[in-house]
């Protein structure tokens, strides 16, 4: 496969601006160069992280610019001596000139976290890029790129959950209902999930979930329930939301001595998690993790491999199935609770 | 050896109000009650947790009491069934009946942490006393009941320290001093201390310490001269003072991916840690120790022994030595620069 060096016209979600809807339109997109690759986007679902950086709370977030970051396609050429060593930008543009692969009549268009895979064709570095088995299938394992994997990661890589361990979980969505998948692999022994929509009950105990907790339901601190729950408190905890102040319940629910909790959501710009010190010095740990902890590059194959033994689920986070038209209609459904994770045929 | 059932009078240093100086008084003993020892005390050092509840910040203080916790001498007597599952109390009353063994005409005098050894004699329940070698020199090994042991722990317990680590440690006092004799145990590769006081950089080099950094010296936070200075930051990193400014700056120094930050100090009531929760996401940890995380009965005795085959210091941060009527000096000489740990001759 060699560097066509053509520029491809093609269709892409548009973010123009902050918080407003996305706008299909048709773009511009430049050959790879030096150590970049070229994919066709077959699948691509849609994270909350997208979603955060569309709202213009991301003080990062650079607009116009074309989001998406969990999807799966085909490499359609690639650019000269493609290494692995380069790193990823996810500051909007490429790291070989500075300038955006993405434009629209000239005008550039930025690049979001090295992927922007809401385009049917995208520009990324080679690092970005997994190479998974050819049989597995996309409108799947697309899923593979972020939230399902950074759930697994953090109770296998991060956290490292034992057999019999007790686990409560803050927020049940994708990456929630995946640290569940997590710990019922790892055998724990009590997967405690804590949701203020009691909605989510039902199908979390598909995913693990032993035991459920709705904080609106008690009067007292959501962490002192926990820990008059388990007699002392939890082996470890997991904040899936991204709210700094339910980071610090889950610290404060683990047991003194030896709890661990691990931060696993992303908290807005500029908020601060805090605790008195004395948590920390009767032996509990506080731990975060991004991507599960997962190589990209060389783990994600052997994820795609696990799913295709069936030893881990992928098909039951998709709740539903649209195409690159209906983008701003999987934005509204991320926004409401009953939506795990929405696909979106991107050829169509 | 029995109960004795003998009440004894001796004399102590009283705490009787906050902040104000301790009074050497006659005080009654009670014998040792089921579960408990009376103990003959011969040294006792003083800690800074000593004097952090005689200043009165500590909210649990109880005046009047008898301070004091790292100390050593030999069992006077016992009461019956003594065994090792009672819990120790730190609330100035024994578990028994919720009274104190102390008093002075008739007037009961708070316990401190258990056990209350600026006292000829106090009583402890029986898990808050280590057997030691008998051929062991009390005047010295009197410290192995707190500091040092902290220090040493919170390398090879808590932050479990590997050889070739960078270790930067906050806080040049007797725990810090046995953080960086950890760490060289370790192997640690670079052992960098700070503090705002440089006269305290040539004896930390005896210790083990490699390099030294004074904060006053740089105009850009800490944190950020620590990670220029190592090139992205320490392997561990420990803060041995008890401010939580320094502990954010002890947690953000650290390498991120895998960078460790203990806490070691004790931190004045009601102050919080806090930090950006991307700290910890980007891989990071957050720990706390107690006593270094030694087991006091049982390791204990095997540092003693360790000191006895010279393979730990404990001479080296004994700088003044004096006798009970010097109470009150050793407190002034606590908040000088230069003192480490004072040993007070309790029988004089």
């Amino acid at each position: 496969m060699a560097t066509q060096g053509q520029v491809i016209t093609c269709r892409a979600a548009v973010a123009w601006e902050a918080n407003k809807p996305l706008v299909i339109e048709e773009v511009q997109v430049a050959p790879p160069q030096a150590g970049e690759v070229r994919v066709k986007i077959l699948f691509t679902a849609l994270c909350h992280t997208d979603a955060y950086t569309w709202s213009g709370k991301d003080p990062e977030g650079l607009f116009p610019c074309i989001l998406g970051h969990e999807a799966a396609g085909i490499v359609e050429s690639v650019g000269e001596g493609v290494t692995e060593v380069q790193p990823a930008t996810g500051v909007g543009v490429m790291m070989n000139d500075r300038k955006s692969r993405f434009s629209i009549n000239g005008k550039p268009i930025y690049h979001f976290m090295g992927t922007s895979t809401f385009s049917q064709y995208t520009v990324v570095h080679d690092v970005s890029v997994a190479k998974i088995d050819p049989k597995a299938p996309l409108e799947k394992v697309c899923l593979l790129g972020c939230g399902v994997p950074t759930g697994l990661g953090a109770v296998w890589n991060t956290a490292k959950v034992e057999a019999g361990s007790i686990v409560a979980i803050f927020g049940l969505g994708t990456v929630g209902l995946a640290v569940a998948e997590g710990a019922k692999a790892a055998s724990a022994s009590r997967i405690i999930g804590i949701d203020i929509d009691s909605n989510k009950f039902d199908r979390a105990k598909d995913f693990g979930v032993t035991e459920f907790v709705n904080p609106k339901d008690h009067d007292k601190p959501i962490q002192q329930v926990l820990v008059d729950l388990t007699d002392g408190g939890v082996d470890y905890s997991f904040e899936c939301i991204g709210n700094v102040s339910v980071m610090r319940a889950a610290l404060e629910c683990c047991h003194k001595g030896w709890g661990t909790s691990v931060i696993v959501g992303v908290a807005a710009s500029g908020q601060e998690i805090s605790t008195r010190p004395f948590q920390l010095v009767t032996g509990r740990v506080w731990k975060g993790t991004a991507f599960g902890g997962f190589k990209s590059r060389s783990q994600v194959p052997m994820l795609v491999d696990k799913y295709m033994k069936k030893e881990i689920k992928v098909d039951e986070y998709i709740t539903h199935n649209l195409t690159l038209p209906e983008m701003n209609k999987a934005f509204d459904l991320l926004h409401e609770g009953s939506c795990l994770r929405c696909v979106l045929d991107m050829q169509v």
